[in-house]
């Protein structure tokens, strides 16, 4: 008889057509098309299992994702199988056996995402589903008077004050999406870096975040609430207060979801 | 009466979902999409003369477009209301008036393109449309064995001293597209630098092509050319005898356009 196993995948996607990760009726979704190229090798119905629920829009280099199978075919097999069945927006980046019903979930340590925000007077249209745009059409119009460099529009201090101010363990229920019935929103985030000229650009601002686990939307509510600090519409000692609240709605918006990037997963390797 | 002058504009574009630069009955152009909002916004049809004819696909950061007009508009009127008229894949960058009749082509002294390509067992699907992909598909499947970096997939070093061999003046007839008629094939190119690392990144590599004018194709044809010797297909002592033999046909293919980027246009800026 065969023997089940599971395979682990390391998977990469350009988020921009799909309804998210989470398989949903009737609409596109990465976990959805993975189902689909698992069963056209195996065979048969495939169920995964995803570390990350990324929402509409967010990309992914690192999501990690396993299922269980009883087919006999080697890892590089696997791998060169599924990208052959998968559309060309997510790609298996690498494959790894591992004991049945391993879940990617029950070993996650910690996850860093990264946000990107484009400043200046037009759009980059390389960038547009790529990055969040602050522009001029968030101004009152007018010449230019702004050289087109992330400094110039937004306060890059003022930013890594309140960054500092939300690093730590603490109840991030003002940085949870309203219809996120979780409870327990303590949450330990390990480094939030405010970084101009990232790739060697001047208009693009990175906002990388690190921690052991994240609340819906909470990456995208923490970069929202940055770029209004960045805006100077609130000044960074806001931050103590929004964390002793807990109030959604004393928090800044919840930034579109183009400019988030699942960029690792740390996983425990030990068995579990 | 209204007086006539020239509206020259910097322009970017993700050339994917475009069959180039030039206007083409029938097919989506970027000079045709740009022609309708300037005739939309000035109220007659409008003519433009840009700096390069892009192939399609190829994208574009600094791309140099004029056109005459007597509309009463200022600079910053222009920029805003072009860029609300056209699709979300062109952006108007800049906008400046000047003399009319001014043709950008007339003042061009230099161009700088860059050619992005990434290696690895499966392809980024950020980079799809963004980068050509030298990958496991080029080579006889079989287990992982090289790490994903550049110098893993590619012999830099031996790229590098083919580039040298490039630089200067020639007569680049072997780097001419077969259906270009221009007989005057003498360009110089300023500076070729093969760059691992593109921004941050071990597994993109960027080649970028400097120089006083280009041949149809010449940029793609050289990034083939190079890609060719740093996959070891051919010695990097083969560039003087392809300057010196002048035939398309001995140098390597043209390198997919999804890769390239015009990302400089050098103009004089005396008159003309």
């Amino acid at each position: 008889m065969a023997e089940r196993y599971a395979v682990r995948l390391v998977v990469a996607y350009d988020g921009t057509d799909f309804c998210g990760w989470q398989r949903q009726p009737g609409v596109r979704t990465v976990q959805g098309v993975l189902e689909e190229a698992i069963a056209t090798m195996s065979g048969s119905p495939a169920k995964t299992r995803g570390v990350s629920r990324t929402d509409s829009g967010v990309h992914a280099y690192d999501q990690r994702v396993a299922f269980d199978t009883e087919r006999p075919i080697g890892e590089y097999g696997w791998q060169q199988g599924l990208n052959q069945h998968l559309p060309d927006d997510v790609r298996v980046r690498a494959v790894r056996f591992d004991e049945p019903g391993y879940d990617p979930r029950h070993h996650a340590r910690g996850k860093l995402y990264r946000y990107l925000t484009q400043v200046g007077y037009a759009r980059d249209p390389l960038l547009r589903h790529r990055a969040c745009y602050l522009g001029a059409s968030h101004r009152t119009p007018g010449p230019r008077v702004r050289p087109e460099t992330i400094d110039a529009w937004l306060d890059v201090d003022a930013m890594r004050v309140a960054a500092r101010a939300l690093t730590g363990t603490h109840d991030f229920g003002a940085f949870q999406a309203s219809n996120d019935e979780r409870t327990d929103r303590v949450r330990t985030v390990h480094r939030i870096d405010v970084m101009p000229d990232f790739s060697g650009r001047t208009d693009v601002l990175a906002i990388e975040v690190e921690g052991d686990g994240f609340l819906k939307n909470m990456v995208r509510i923490l970069a929202g609430t940055l770029l209004d600090v960045g805006r100077r519409h609130r000044p960074p000692t806001d931050i103590d207060k929004l964390l002793a609240d807990r109030d959604r709605r004393e928090a800044g918006p919840t930034a579109p979801a183009a400019g988030l990037y699942l960029v690792r997963v740390d996983l425990h390797e030990s068995a579990g």
